[in-house]
């Protein structure tokens, strides 16, 4: 089963050639999520041709103009295309009323249902094979990050110790794999765990900005296979990041490695560093976390099923 | 005195990678004028190193999300630099509520005056060197067009007859520059054109998106140096043109041959057509008016004074 991470902006407070503002993607099995809609976000998709019908839910960080300001757009491409799916985007509360107003004022015809689901801390999604959690930072103005994970699945089927418990090929293998007991040709119970392997993780991906540094971010994103960071600014700039409420890469770096996490993406560049200066942020970060990535935009990132040995 | 206009995007309905949303902006000797502001016309001014700061008026066509989406982003840099003089943006009524809506939602801090002006058909702006006509456009919405005009000049100053009407070089020749009658060193009343050449005529840039096509714009338009104008489709989606009301490529060369335009830049392109596919409108365009531009994300035009042989 697919699970790839794309960055569809890097930039932070607004889109520079190169580098659009911050937002990212997962596909998960032909399902869109994507996390905040800024300026220029709508033309990485179509640079990376994911299909913005498919998107089915929108995670808004916060109420900012660099991080919702493509949404009217994206939300406008509707009225072009063939789209019946309904769309859910969650965010803090006020983004009920940006999406109104902003419908209501520019006229805007949208075919399909939109839901907008204002977020508390906590679990905002739970499928069967997945929930997403909402975790609140701390920034300026009220924000929120996100992790996306998969709910573990059944461990391997090992089809000789079924054979082995008198378990007959057929329905109840099935049982079996579901996690239920079944009666085997002797009569008696078999238990899933003496077939089944170790259960297998799930994949988890996480994003956060813009927010301060603060050690509880670490636990929110624990274990993630992916996690999108910002990294506003390098070291010097600390006392910048305290006042404006973001994080330098390192700071990002130590919440990946306190988090345990196994790669960190940076993104949410501070405008002041060229594309090339960025290297400084990638190497601050390299230093508190060897698995850093130095984001740009259209990257993406594919994560394999967790398969145990 | 330099008078150039720059295309910041030339698509319609949705930004494309390579053809930003449709906005124009006009720099006359330092002052920077922008018409529409859609996402990415930001970067567009970027691209081509200019300053937004500068920019002291904005003119919005209509309240549709392509032609306005890009404000809140472009306003919200304003908490980036350092910017004092008043920011001026006319358009339809309902700027204000979106602006005000957005403002507010969004949390922008803005510090320097922002004036929106709800514009009516007519001069909106009249200042001593040029003015600014706004007319009604037939869109699916209130939608208008602009023209910048510079006013006429006085003629050329002629040393030679003003020394033989004995007119003394000094404060008095300035005068008659500015169309006072003096009296010359005989006791004569002289008047300024016996002194000055032909007036000299004003240059004129017109900007008309998003409408139907009706023959009155040629009027609005008349004799403009540059005419930005939406040439959506090509012939054979002419019925397309008039339901959705926007308008072919051959219709806005109607209306530049109409109003006798020096140049027309045709603009807001059908995100159906490639690239390469736009050279289809241009041939059907030269068909009508010869002196037609496929005009590309940041071309530039530049008028020169007209000045008399």
């Amino acid at each position: 089963m697919s699970f790839e991470v794309f960055s569809l902006g890097t930039s932070g407070m607004m889109p520079l050639p190169g580098r659009f503002l911050t937002s990212a993607l997962l596909r998960r099995e032909g399902e869109l999520f994507l996390f905040d809609c800024g300026e220029g976000t709508q033309v990485s998709l179509k640079l990376l041709n994911l299909r913005w019908k498919q998107i089915n839910s929108i995670f808004i960080s916060h109420m900012h103009a660099d991080h919702v300001t493509g949404l009217p757009g994206l939300l406008m491409l509707s009225s072009q295309v063939d789209r019946t799916e309904p769309l859910y985007i969650y965010g803090p509360a006020r983004l009920a009323d940006y999406i109104e107003s902003n419908r209501k004022i520019l006229d805007m015809y949208i075919n399909y249902p939109i839901t907008v689901i204002p977020v508390n801390p906590g679990v905002i999604i739970d499928s069967e094979e997945y929930y997403v959690n909402c975790f609140a930072l701390k920034h300026t103005k009220q924000c929120f990050g996100y992790s996306f994970v998969e709910k573990e699945r059944p461990g391997e089927f090992n089809v000789e110790k079924a054979i082995n418990r008198k378990v007959p090929k057929g329905p109840l293998w099935g049982k079996l794999q579901k996690g239920e007991d079944v009666i085997n040709t002797e009569g008696e119970v078999v238990h899933p765990n003496e077939i089944l392997g170790e259960k297998r993780k799930g994949r988890k991906f996480s994003y956060v900005t813009d927010t301060m540094y603060f050690p509880e971010i670490s636990d929110y994103v624990r274990s993630s296979d992916i996690l999108f960071c910002e990294a506003m600014f390098s070291n010097d700039l600390l006392e910048d990041a305290v006042s404006k409420k973001h994080m330098t890469a390192s700071q990002a770096a130590m919440i990946a490695r306190d988090g345990e996490v196994e790669k960190l993406c940076l993104q949410h560049y501070s405008p002041r560093y060229s594309d090339k200066e960025l290297k400084l942020l990638l190497e601050e970060a390299k230093e508190v976390f060897p698995e850093t990535i130095l984001t740009r935009d259209r990257m993406s990132f594919e994560v394999a099923n967790h398969d145990n040995p």
